[in-house]
């Protein structure tokens, strides 16, 4: 669908204008003239004659010009005939801004479905219903009743903003503002019935007037076009930075979404955000100043920063932060002490933080001189400048230093600046600058850190939708046997049978129908073995006692036996017994978990965790969409806070962890292949051996698609 | 140390006083007189007769007044002789600018403890020297030359700042102040060469001027007397708000402290703060913001927020937040809901978040309505009130609904306001109301958080530095026998020894010279038992093959026996070895680590967290100062994240913490007792058994104080 000329429409036509102020369709009409809309007007509305001066029609049809797109304010009742009227005008853009859409229940909902059909039968694009609208900030074509349109002026720039919430949207609009950060577009798309937030974000991907789209996003539509737009944002290297509301349980309820998996929704946009480059952010205010760092700022090479501090307790919370924040806050090389002595003679050594305070009093231009030379360093990736109490003309002065150095350095330079109103004169000057700017040490580390990883990101290969070549491909014949099985959730023995088919190891086992056939299979594999129950109705055999481990000779294997027969018939009387499933004792090694889930927003996903507590306990897992890449793999395994414990602990030798990601990349493949039959899988334990060792699982649950 | 005259001169000197701005002797007689002191100034300069018509006096000995308090800015090298005249004129309050202290080297520091015996000569209470003085808002005194004092006029409060940091702490008061944040005192210490901070804070805990102690801190001085000042406020019930600055290794170091004992000194002062009630902020603007609210709010009976909101992302946002840091957002109760439709009609049920965005375009007094019933509901403790982009007039209204609702609702209300400038003048009388404004959600919930917190801090037994009363005492004789034994480092049977002399259950066991009393010894043990090397050298046995456990027979444990005794010749061939530990093998069960360290800020500090990884990887400990008190015991176990493993997960029963407090409690006052012959402490592992299973301490290392 062509939006360009929704976003720039050179005629637009008001459905619903007026003369007042306190009407939708007034303040429509203030704000287009008041921002400097150049194209045509038509007003539309029988009930008068003209409008400031300008003539109103009385319908649609009767305007006698091309009109581009119509921004329709009347009462919801009325839109379906304007939107026909439309239709038969050939108009192909329109802002609906109504409510008593979806919004207002069950009516609604049918009101909505309505007319989404009618835009699709007139091939008409719809932002809206329910929604604030539209602001072109490049060419000031503002089609929004937003109050924030009440600012004397609007301030062009390169940041795309789209916002899921109308009233949030204007605010932060107001705030950024405030700082000077300017936008090319700001869509709020409402109820979204016909364009979703991702048909704007295609658009702004390829919008040479924007280089950073921000998105205040409550829910996504479709994954897949969300995810083709990120994809191909990352490609184009526009980052694209989110604020996903809705993260807790209680704030998903009142987002009145309806999602919650078994893995946690929240976490599963956590890892989509990050396998497809898309920046994350956790408030508000970080939202559009990270959007404006990268607007400004180059990229740094790696997350080192130095420090260049007027003081010394705002050094000191600067490291603290970066630290907190997986940055890091490394020495200066010698050779910046020695060229920071010739500057400075009395400077003995330099530190990182770099504390300015006391020579400052004597000398204000030392900070200029100095900046040069330490963010010279090849230490550091990066240099925050972190200034305090300086008033009026000083503070000016110091700005200017600051904005000066950034022209001789080349590398990211971001400015912290702890005092208040009577720095704005040097404040100011800063907003203006191209030095991203920030009141707070915590924002400041929070967009550095957003640009370090992002950088990472984009020069990383492409994690898009292929399927990773290469692998070793899964034994068909066997995979379709094992599926054709009736049963809807599989027996361990064929849940593993299929992770075989996909070359995954697993342990040996055999199922025996009865204690005679059971000693057979432990002879044939070897003591110590395990024994567990066989059956669809038993998923956790150990609730049911239904299985006894380390089973070292005949003796105990015959004792378990009848335990396990006992225990099940006592506590699982319900339960069709298929067998007894005898199983090699895997050695001892590190336990880990992977699994599939259907996460209703993004399909089948990947999830990977250290076994037991870290999971249940500490949620410690990682989570991707499938399919992933091998270097999807790998950052999942790392990314866990248990990865110490994989890589080795206490001079402890590392797990094989490239068996573990062939396992993941396997099972990946699995969820792709068979995403129509299965719907769940569940490997709990894959047992991680030392380096070399390889893995085995040794148990796993495998759901198909329709189990109850 | 009477320290009020310093506050509260009526009569001032000024050493170094110049009719200059750029000095400042010159910003500090400027300053006092422009914001408006109504006391005696009494200029001290040789080089002038007169200061702005003001007489000027040679020496501080030529004033033929009494003198309060003296302001010092001269050269460093020139106090000593002022201080002396000051010592003769009997002036008892000295505030001393000048640089040249101990922030510059060994020199430095001679000069200062050169200074502090002077002061203590003639008992002058002196604040710095390097400092940026002190400003009294209540009376207008403004003892300083920050540039804060550019501000036009000072707005008096009911909050005293302490700020180590005299740049952050200008800036700071600039930023507080342009919210209309009122003070009472600041204070910047500088070196705090005689009076330190914890002086200041004893001082604001009896002013009647000052409800709330802000202090941003980078380092304590005495510890006893900062604790006492802390306790003395929690009964005052004078919150005190800290920021503490050198958070991570690298922080600290930048701070130039030299901490870092074992536990990692930050997590140190988590826990003392909360032992003794200070409430500990993370963020700048977060500790005015939170000192404020303070001063302007009751506390919350709960942690039960209502959310009413004029923009459902909003809603949202905050919903998430409070959730995501341990508060509720229950529903409303049902006859909220009937109450509002009283209201208004059209509503049927009522969330939480409570959305009014679609009500409040027909009627923008509906906020103020719906607030009062809202608030009413006795599901909620608190109510936040969340605003987004209403510009100009619109938010006026939208501000005085909210401050008028205030009156009749007998909770906390917390305001936060989502947009910018637009919003001005409805911000502006938030800021000079009594309602806790925000700008930023985050900053909003933190601020409620603490007030919450704070409500459980100062309404819970005293935990004060008493011991505990009522706790069995130690078999002394077998105490003094065990600590006279000659090694630094106890064997493990010694140290079990001394935890059991303090009745805490230990594994039964004895030690054996040889093979043969081992033998004998796991014969009345009974087996299985575990065989333990008993060397001073070897303080982790599996270390050097030094240990086997689950030994089920004499042949298995002899066969342990000749293990060990290879491996400890081979792994350990310099040990003494003392003899062979036989131990009972205590059944399994979950297991903990309680340990004394010595902190070099707090003196003993005892630790508790789970075993293993929980606390090797995840640092997961909690960690008080002793002596502890029962609820101090109890929250140390509630605060791990692990807790949930303790309290029984998944239907499983849960632990005996009633023996974890006991074990706690006796360690605590092991500590104290013992506090000049033991170093260390470490019990690990305690085993715990399931609730009435008690517990048992299975290995300990003890160190002796002297010990390398």
């Amino acid at each position: 669908m062509n939006i360009d000329k929704l976003l720039k429409p050179g005629a637009i036509a008001i459905v619903g204008a007026s003369g007042s102020p306190t009407r939708v369709g007034g303040r429509l009409y203030n704000n287009l003239i008041r921002h400097g809309y150049q194209g045509e007007i038509y007003p539309v509305n029988p009930k008068h004659d003209s409008i400031a001066g300008r003539k109103c029609y009385p319908r649609v049809g009767d305007i006698p010009h091309p009109v581009d797109a119509v921004l329709i304010a009347v009462p919801a009742g009325a839109v379906f005939s304007i939107m026909e009227e439309c239709g038969k005008k050939e108009i192909k853009n329109a802002v609906i801004y109504s409510s008593g859409y979806s919004e207002t229940g069950a009516e609604g909902r049918a009101r909505q479905q309505q007319l989404a059909a009618l835009a699709k039968r007139f091939g008409i694009a719809v932002c809206g219903p329910n929604c604030v609208g539209i602001i072109n900030f490049r060419d000031h074509i503002a089609m929004s009743f937003s109050q924030f349109l009440n600012a004397p002026e609007l301030i062009p720039g390169h940041i795309a903003f789209i916002s899921q919430s109308g009233a949030l949207g204007g605010s932060l609009l107001n705030r950024a503002q405030d700082k000077k950060i300017g936008f090319s577009y700001f869509v709020s798309g409402g109820n979204e019935a016909v364009l979703e937030a991702s048909d704007f974000m295609e658009y702004f991907v390829s919008d040479p007037s924007t280089r950073v789209i921000m998105v205040l996003l409550e829910g996504i539509r479709s994954a897949e076009k969300f995810l083709q737009a990120a994809d191909r944002a990352l490609e184009m290297k526009k980052p694209i930075i989110v604020m996903k509301v809705g993260k807790t349980e209680v704030g998903r309820k009142a987002a009145g979404s309806h999602t919650g998996s078994l893995t946690g929704a929240d976490a599963v946009y956590d890892g989509v955000f990050r396998q497809h480059g898309i920046v994350r952010v956790d408030d508000l205010d970080d939202l559009y100043l990270t959007a404006a760092a990268f607007s400004k700022s180059r990229l740094p090479a790696g997350n080192r920063v130095g420090i260049l501090t007027s003081t010394g307790g705002g050094g000191v919370i600067l490291a603290d932060r970066l630290v907190e924040n997986g940055m890091s806050v490394p020495d200066p090389l010698s050779e910046t002490s020695s060229a920071l002595s010739e500057v400075v003679p009395s400077f003995t050594a330099v530190n990182n933080p770099f504390d300015l305070t006391a020579q400052l009093i004597n000398d204000p231009q030392l900070f200029h001189k100095c900046l040069e030379v330490f963010a010279d360093d090849n230490n550091f990736d990066a240099i925050i400048a972190a200034v305090s109490m300086v008033a009026g003309e000083l503070s000016v002065k110091r700005a200017s230093y600051i904005i000066e150095g950034m022209q001789s350095i080349d590398k990211p330079l971001f400015t912290w600046w702890a005092a208040g109103s009577l720095s704005a004169p040097g404040m100011d000057l800063m907003e203006r600058s191209q030095v991203p700017y920030f009141s707070s040490a915590a924002q400041c580390v929070n967009a550095l850190k957003a640009l370090a990883e992002y950088a990472v990101f984009s020069s990383r290969p492409r994690a898009g939708v292929s399927t990773p070549a290469g692998r070793i491909p899964p034994d068909s014949h066997r995979v379709d046997t094992l599926l054709q099985l009736p049963a809807a959730i599989m027996t361990e023995d064929q849940g593993k049978a299929l992770l075989a088919a996909y070359s995954i190891p697993v342990t040996r086992e055999a199922v025996g129908a009865d204690l005679q056939k059971v000693r057979g299979i432990a002879q044939r594999i070897g003591f110590p073995v395990a024994l567990k129950i066989l059956s669809p109705q038993v998923t956790h055999k150990t609730d049911v006692g239904g299985l006894r481990l380390d089973l070292a000779d005949q003796d105990e294997l015959e004792a378990a036996y009848n335990e396990i027969s006992t225990a099940v018939q006592q506590n699982a009387p319900e339960a069709d017994i298929q067998g007894f499933l005898v199983q090699e004792m895997a050695p001892a090694g590190r336990e880990v978990i992977i699994g599939i889930n259907h996460d209703p927003q993004f399909g089948p996903v990947i999830m990977f965790g250290l076994g037991g507590i870290f999971v249940e306990i500490l949620k410690d897992v990682s989570i991707r969409r499938v399919p992933i890449q091998e270097q999807d793999a790998w950052e999942m395994i790392r990314e866990i806070k248990g990865y110490r414990l994989l890589k080795g602990v206490r001079g402890e030798k590392g797990y094989d962890l490239k068996a573990v990601v062939d396992v993941l990349i396997a099972v990946s493949q699995m969820a792709v292949d068979l995403k129509d039959r299965v719907r769940e899988i569940d490997i709990n334990p894959l047992i991680v051996y030392p380096d070399g060792g390889g893995v085995k699982a040794v148990d796993c649950l495998i759901i198909k698609k329709g189990a109850p």
